[in-house]
């Protein structure tokens, strides 16, 4: 008797998220829809995370709006949201009472799985937002970022999983965004969470492929007990995005373990993106290989391109080696937080600082909140020193209470200033929004008339129009392509009918 | 105790075989030597397979001298090469006095271990390399090419590994060049060869990263017992290529196997690959995602194209599907071949011709001599009514024998023709490189003083200068091309860095 392992498909949120930087819009992923629900997924991650900031800066697109077609068009599955906890969809605190609201209007809109985190693991920050969904009756998911450090054992994760499921989680994830979450402690965490929280605790592992090594610690979990994992369809999979879906179900063939997708929807949606995939070229991640430094050097692909360009902006590229060897010594005296936004960001940039200026001269402020307690607690002792230096640079008090807790009443507020914006409608989704993003809110309600506009480019497309007839170049060199034209080419030891057609640059 | 796990590095040889079209000349890997000779790999596949054809067609590198330079620059690791049975590293097969005198002049130049397969797996091709190895006193590894159809059970392949452990093989090698083999079949096969063949045959895993899963199926591979696995550093890996080292290093962590790798040396190794990938983004196969549709088509990649473009030749490029649904039974009237080089163009080419003609009606030379047992046996029973087109066809005699036993004695001839060739210096290396290529080693001789050739190009370095007056066409269209050319070509909806080169008889 094969035991069934139940899949999220993350192609319509993460998966573009980490390789297309958020770019797809509705109507890339509007076709694939009724294949996906038809595929027999646990879930489809569709909503949250970047997704509703990309939708008002980049894509013109309401992304209540986008909640609502998704609903519509996946009636028969479950639809996911990532969350950032007390943060919601944006990059501060927000207080209790627009927490709940969000939750609510996502409830209202057809959201179903709310995936709850904090980037410090630190569970206050989580609570309210889970008590709204349990609230609702939807499924209250509490997430668990998983990192590497003297602070994070694999009994640390369990004690935390135990804390979540008190605070009545549905369900745990080990989100492992960084993926560092390797075979063994992977089978091992799983296995403590399940003795700990008992087995009816379904544990759902969300991992990253970055490293090249977490489709074989999904087999772990999966070996360990685990419920449902997170892939991403194949066409928009690896790298810094997420396993193969396809390659899932083939990995558990004959192991004891199936799933219940049905194949031929899941190629047929795989199909779509792959002809989706193209016109975002220009928005895919340099990288698409395998990157196993990290285990070494602790620091994220995205955290090192950032230190880097910082470095460039000051003149001191060179500097980038003194840099690495500072940033595990900043994450130390900051208690070791787990490098996610917005952490990755703050210590990487101190340690930039430290570097430039010598250690802890300059303080940014966002490092003082840091260690001043003001986005939560993290999991080590902070260095008494640094500390110090941190209070009288910023002429703030530590603070050990919730970061919330500080917070008044500010949906009234919120209410009145966005309803006065040109465009707003006056919903509460409007508000949120408002709340959410407030600098490009009202550019987005003034043009939200307009409707979704696509990012995406025909890769065919002509790109600049070259001379009407092709100009023989000088000494007889090929002249620039301006039109399609076919050639058989050898590609691989292979012959190819294949058409050519000018790329971006023409080559000259 | 930790059990040690053996890795052979294929970054010298299959790696860039597999993703840089074989491209590779010696002074892109020498720098990298020192690095990998320190590193603690059981070998380094560096020669064999494709790379003798690659030196004296693309590169005007002597292949033997290839072979002593990596014997010079890694004197403390075993050299490992690729060879294909009786066809050595050609395309035909060759009388026995050829291949003994072809493995004794490599073991001279200071080859340790030899990979002996043969496409159809067919044991009477591989007997005469693998005698010659034990002869030498080199590492004799037989290896089965693993495939999947109802005349491949694990049984089988089991019974094909006792049948090369009685012709006296030193290890044993499961070579899966397609990714078609999954963990649990993995277990089971490296489980049956440990049984049969006893604990201490050495068992050695080659799988592709081709269809995302067989970094798990190393580690399912490694658990039933295997002693070696080939993975490539990182910076050429995953695609149609290989499993990354740095991943199969941190996988195994904690998990009571353990390689003994010098990570140090490996990373080292790693960043001058970085650095050379660039060099040839030109010839980097297009695909470098996970295709996991082989495992229904039983098609891999490259055959598929191959089909493709013959019938786009045809004016057919809608009969896609019907050719597709006509080779597992084309496959199926053979018996059942592993489809590899050379079998799986033999197949799809008369699948193109039975759905375009009418089946049988047109039989290729090629599949004749498949079906006449021209290239060995086929595990399966052949078709008698398409046996009997194919005699009729081909006016030849089905054969049981060995191919090889057609042949006379040939080193003579072969020997009085190369010594003939303006810049042949007489050394039985010269007449097997004559033997292997016999129509392209008469110009390689003549500018072999000229020294290597590196088709590395300056990523940031312009199109090179064209050849003088390529004669521009009538009405601005497209003159023929005068020499390669590199475009960005769509193919298949995705994108392709394609050199194109005029064709024998230019396209005009």
């Amino acid at each position: 008797m094969e035991r069934l392992i139940e899949v999220t498909d993350v192609i319509l949120r993460d998966a573009h998220q980490s390789l297309l930087a958020t770019r797809l819009g509705i109507d890339d992923m509007a076709p694939a829809c009724a294949d996906l629900d038809e595929a027999g997924y646990w879930s489809l991650e569709c909503w949250g995370g970047a997704t509703y900031d990309s939708c008002i800066r980049y894509l013109n697109e309401d992304p209540w709006e986008r909640l609502r077609t998704f609903r519509k068009l996946l009636p028969k599955t479950r639809l996911q949201m990532l969350l950032r906890g007390q943060n919601l969809l944006g990059y501060r605190h927000y207080e209790d009472g627009v927490v709940q609201r969000f939750v609510e209007k996502c409830a209202d809109n057809g959201m179903d799985v709310f995936r709850v985190f904090d980037a410090l693991n630190d569970v206050r920050n989580m609570a309210t937002a889970l008590r709204a969904v349990k609230k609702t009756g939807k499924h209250a998911q509490a997430a668990l970022c998983y990192t590497i450090s003297p602070e994070h054992t694999i009994e640390d994760f369990v004690r935390l999983a135990e804390e979540l499921a008190h605070l009545g989680a549905d369900s745990i994830c080990i989100k492992d965004m960084a993926a560092l979450l390797k075979p063994q402690p992977a089978f091992d965490l799983v296995q403590g969470i399940k003795r700990s929280c008992g087995t009816q605790m379904q544990v759902h592992v969300h991992v990253h492929a970055t490293t090249g090594v977490t489709l074989v610690s999904l087999m772990r979990a999966i070996e360990a007990g685990a419920d449902i994992v997170d892939t991403s369809l194949s066409a928009l999979s690896l790298g810094s995005g997420h396993n193969p879906t396809e390659a899932l179900v083939e990995m558990l063939e004959g192991t004891g373990y199936r799933t219940r997708l049905k194949m031929d929807y899941v190629d047929r949606a795989n199909e779509h993106f792959l002809k989706v995939r193209p016109r975002y070229k220009e928005f895919l991640t340099a990288f698409t290989g395998v990157e196993t430094s990290i285990f070494q050097s602790q620091i994220p692909g995205g955290m090192l391109s950032n230190m880097e360009s910082q470095l460039k902006q000051q003149g001191a590229g060179d500097k980038m080696k003194e840099v690495l060897e500072e940033v595990p010594r900043v994450r130390k005296d900051c208690g070791y937080p787990p490098l996610v936004t917005p952490s990755s960001q703050i210590v990487g940039t101190q340690a930039v600082f430290n570097v430039l200026m010598g250690r802890y001269n300059v303080i940014t402020g966002e490092f003082a909140d840091l260690m001043l307690g003001y986005y939560g607690t993290t999991p080590g002792i902070k260095d008494p020193d640094v500390l110090e230096k941190c209070e009288a640079h910023s002429k703030k008090e530590p603070i050990k209470t919730r970061p919330a807790d500080l917070l008044k009443p500010e949906w009234d507020a919120l209410r009145a200033e966005s309803i006065a914006l040109p465009g707003c409608n006056g919903s509460d989704e409007d508000v949120l929004t408002f709340a959410m993003f407030p600098k490009i809110a009202p550019k987005f309600f003034s043009t939200r008339d307009e409707g979704p506009k696509s990012v995406g480019k025909d890769p065919d497309a002509a790109q600049p129009v070259a001379a009407p007839a092709a100009t023989p170049a000088p000494n007889g060199a090929i002249p620039p392509l301006t039109r399609p034209v076919t050639y058989k080419v050898s590609h691989r030891g292979a012959f190819h009918m294949v058409t050519v057609e000018p790329a971006e640059k023409p080559a000259s």
